[in-house]
C-alpha cells in the first residue's frame, strides 16, 4: 500500500492510528508533484506553505482528540482554477485575471476547509471552463487528453497527486474527464452545492463538481461541500440520505438506448459488456428511450450556454478581444446574436423536459449510460458534451464511476443519473456497481513514480 | 340607494335580508347593459343566460340558509376577454381566437366561482393585453379613453354596469384604467393569483387583476380569487392577513418623488393636495426618493416585455401577419431581435431592483404615487405605463384608489404599493385613504341611466 494512493476514509483511519500524518501525507503528496507534474501538467499553482501550515493544524485537532475528527481532517484536494480560494490567485486561465487574489472562499472550498481539508493548491481549468486547449496531458497515456474543463482536478486525482479535487460542470466538464482518466466525478443536483464563488460562464447551467477515486470518498466531499450557508443562498438545506443505508438489494438500471448511437464501438461492446456483468451480479437492467432525445436537450443546453456565455463575457470580450483564446470568443460571438425570444423558447422546452425525463426513472433506480464517446481523444482535444450536458441543463445528479478498460488499456466510465436530489440512490447505486467491477489502478505513471510506503509514525501521534 | 350601486358587501346583506335577489340584480344588470354599452362598449359578450342560471342558483343557495352562503353568492362579475372562461368565447381581441371556446376557466374565473360569484359576460380587452386602441369609452367623457388595456373590466365597473371584474397587468393594465375611470384596481404580489388560463402576453410579467369600486369589495375578490389550486402551482400557498387588524394607526406613506416628474401639472397639484388632506388626518408622508429610478424599472420591464412578447407571438405573427393589429406587430417585431444576453442583463438588473427597492419601505408602511399621468387621455389613446410597470416588473402588490376629481371633473387616482405578499398592509393603508378622501359617485352617464329603487322583496326570500 503507497500513502499517495489511500483514499479518504483510509487516510482518516490511518490518522486516528498515528500510522501516517497529515504533514508527512503534505510532504509526500508536494513531492509527487515535483516528480509527476512536468510531464502531467496538472497544477496551475501549488500553495505547499499554506498546505503544510494547514496539515499542521490538521495535526494538532488529530493530537487532542483524534476520535471526534472533522471528517475531512488533514485531507488534502485540488480546486479548479474557476473556483475562488482566499488569498490563492484565481486566474480562470484567463490573463484578465493574472493577479486576482480573492479574499473570500467560494462555499464549497470554505465548506470542505471547515471539514477539515486542506487545499493543496489550483488545478489547471481551461479559459472560464470552456473548451479551449490546456497543457494538462492523460496520465494513462501522456499523448492524450484528460478532458475539458476540469482537466488538472481529474489529472491529478488519476495520477495520485492528491486524494480529491473540485471541479465544474456547466456542460460535461466533470463526468467526462473524470471518465477519460479513471476517476470518479459527480456532478450533484443543481442546488445541492453552492456556487458563490464559481467563476460564471453560464448561471443557470455552472455547478460544482467533486472527484475522487472511489465512491465512498465523492461521498464524504459532497457531505461535507453540499448545504447552505449564511452568505450564499444558492444551495438547498434539503439533506441528503445516507446511501449506504439507500439500497438493500440490487439495483435496476435504466439503459438509455439513445446514447449508445453517440458511442464508438469500443464503448458501445464494454457497456454491453457491463450490463452483462451486473445482471450476472443480480442487478436489473431495462432499456430506456427517452421521449426527449439527448441530442434535443444538447442542442437546448447550446442556446443557454451560449446566451449566457455572451451576457457574462460579452462585454468583456468587447473591451478585451486579445485576453480571449479563440473558441471561447467565436462562442461567446454567436451568442451574442441569439435572440431573447430563441433563448426564451429554449428555456420553455427545458422546463418541458425536466418533466419528460421522469418516466425515465419510473421502475429503475437510475439511468445508465456511457460516460465519454471513446477512449480519451488527443492531447489538445476534447469531444463535445452531448452524454454529460442533458443532465446539467435539467438540474439531475450524476456521476461516473471507472468500469474497466479499453483494449488500448485506457479508462472508461459507466455514467449514472438519478432524479434530482436523490444523490443517496446514485452513491447507493454507483457503490454497488463498484463492488462488482471492482476498482481500476493507479495509472502506470503514478505507479512508476517513488514507492512510498507507510512506514510507523509512533513518535508523531500520541 | 339605487340597486346597481350596490357593493358587494352591501349585496350580501340585501340578500341575506330578502331585500334583493340575486336573479332580480342580474336582470337590473343585463338592462343597464343594453341602455348603457351602446355609448360605453364595454362587453366583448355577455352571457345572459348563463348569468341568470347561475344567479337562480345562487338564490336556492339564499334559499336553504342565508347565514352560511359563500363570500361572493350572486355577486356578477366581469372577465377581460384575455382571461379563459370554460364554454364562453375568449378571443382575447385577435382573430386567431374568434372561434376559441375554452373547456375550462382560468384559475381566477374557477376561484371566484367557487365562492359563488357569477360570471355576467366578457369585456373588451386590447388585442392580446398590449396597447393597440379599443371601441370601449371612458364612462365618465365618451370622448376620452377608458386606458389600456383591461378597459371594458374598468369601464363596466366605473358604469355600474356590474359591481366586480377580472382585469390583467402586465405593464399597468390595471391600475392605471382603473384610475382613468375612477374605480379600485389591484395587481396583487406575483405568485399571489394563480395564472392558469390568463392568455400569456409576457410570462414573468403578466399577473391577474382585481376591479371593483371600493377597498373592502377588491379585498373580497382576493380572499376569493388567491391561492394555488391543485392544477395550478403558480399561486402561493401564503395565507392573505387579515386587513382591517393590520393598521391600528394612521399610515405612513413614502411619497416617490421622482414620480412626480413624469405626471402633469393636475396630477402633481392633486397628488400635494392629497397628502395634505392625509397628513391632517393623522398620516404621516415622507418624501422619498429611490436609487432605481422609475424610468430605469421601466426599461427592464420593456425589454422583457418585448422579448417575452416575441417568445409567445414571434411564430404566429411569421404564420398570420394579418391577425396582428399594428402596434403589437411592431413591438412583437423590434423583440425578435433583442438579443438574448441583452434580457439576460435586464434579469439581472431585475434581480438587482427587487433588492435595492426595500429601502423604499423602510419606516413607511406603503409607497404612494400617482396612478395617472394625467387626465384620461383622448379616445383611442393611451400613454405608456411608467408609474405601474416598475412594480409589475418587481412583483410587488399596488393598487389605485379613486382620490378626486380634476377640474375638468375626470378621476384622480392614488397609487400605493406594498412590500410583497402584503396585500394586508397594501388593504388597511387604502381603506384608512378610502375613509378620509370619501368615494367618488357614479360617472354622471351612469346616474342618468334608469333609477332602479330597492323594491319590498317579501314574496321571494323567506
Amino acid at each position: 500500500m503507497q500513502v499517495w494512493d489511500l483514499s479518504i476514509a483510509e487516510l482518516a483511519r490511518h490518522y486516528r492510528r498515528g500510522t501516517l500524518s497529515p504533514v508527512e501525507l503534505v510532504g509526500t503528496l508536494l513531492d509527487r508533484v515535483q516528480a509527476l507534474d512536468p510531464s502531467v501538467r496538472a497544477w496551475e499553482l501549488l500553495d505547499s506553505d499554506g498546505a503544510l501550515v494547514a496539515a499542521a493544524e490538521a495535526e494538532r485537532e488529530l493530537g487532542k482528540d483524534a476520535n471526534t475528527a472533522k471528517p475531512l481532517l488533514g485531507v488534502p484536494f485540488g480546486v479548479k482554477d474557476v473556483v475562488l480560494t482566499s488569498g490563492l490567485r484565481t486566474a480562470s486561465g484567463s490573463p484578465l485575471f493574472s493577479d486576482f487574489v480573492p479574499t473570500y472562499d467560494a462555499t464549497v472550498v470554505a465548506r470542505l476547509k471547515a471539514a477539515g481539508a486542506v487545499v493543496l493548491g489550483k488545478t489547471i481549468t481551461t479559459q472560464f471552463a470552456f473548451v479551449d486547449p490546456v497543457p494538462t496531458r492523460n496520465p494513462w497515456d501522456l499523448e492524450r487528453s484528460p478532458g475539458y474543463s476540469s482537466s488538472g482536478s481529474v489529472a491529478a486525482v488519476s495520477a495520485r497527486m492528491v486524494p480529491a479535487a473540485i471541479g465544474t460542470q456547466t456542460g460535461g466538464s466533470t463526468v467526462r474527464p473524470a471518465a477519460y482518466c479513471g476517476v470518479v466525478g459527480l456532478k450533484p443536483t443543481f442546488g445541492r452545492i453552492g456556487r458563490r464563488g464559481v467563476m460564471p460562464l453560464s448561471w443557470s447551467l455552472d455547478d460544482v463538481g467533486l472527484i475522487a477515486r472511489n465512491v465512498e470518498d465523492v461521498a464524504l466531499l459532497l457531505g461535507a461541500g453540499a448545504g447552505a450557508n449564511a452568505d450564499d443562498l444558492t444551495a438547498s438545506r434539503r439533506a441528503i440520505g445516507d446511501y449506504a443505508r439507500e439500497l438493500r438489494r440490487p439495483p435496476r438500471l435504466g439503459l438509455l438506448l439513445d446514447s449508445l448511437e453517440a458511442v464508438d464501438a469500443v464503448v458501445q461492446r464494454h457497456c454491453a459488456e457491463v450490463a452483462i456483468r451486473l445482471q450476472a451480479a443480480g442487478a436489473v437492467v431495462r432499456e430506456r428511450t427517452s421521449s426527449v432525445r439527448l441530442s434535443t436537450l444538447f442542442a437546448i443546453q447550446q442556446v443557454t450556454l451560449a446566451s449566457e456565455a455572451a451576457a457574462v463575457h460579452g462585454s468583456s470580450l468587447h473591451e478585451r478581444p486579445d485576453a480571449y483564446l479563440p473558441l471561447l470568443r467565436a462562442f461567446v460571438e454567436a451568442g451574442q446574436v441569439i435572440p431573447a425570444s430563441v433563448y426564451l423558447h429554449a428555456q420553455r422546452l427545458r422546463r418541458r423536459a425536466r418533466a419528460d425525463v421522469r418516466e425515465l426513472f419510473a421502475h429503475v433506480d437510475c439511468v445508465m449510460l456511457p460516460a465519454q464517446p471513446g477512449e480519451a481523444p488527443a492531447f489538445g482535444t476534447d469531444v463535445d458534451a452531448l452524454l454529460q450536458a442533458p443532465w446539467t441543463l435539467l438540474g439531475l445528479p450524476a456521476m461516473t464511476l471507472p468500469s474497466g478498460l479499453s483494449p488500448n488499456g485506457l479508462p472508461l466510465g459507466t455514467q449514472l443519473v438519478a432524479p434530482r436530489f436523490r444523490e443517496d440512490r446514485l452513491l447507493a447505486v454507483a457503490r454497488w456497481i463498484e463492488r462488482v467491477l471492482g476498482r481500476l489502478p493507479a495509472p502506470p505513471i503514478a505507479q512508476a513514480s517513488q514507492a512510498d510506503a507507510i512506514e510507523p509514525a509512533s513518535s508523531r501521534v500520541s
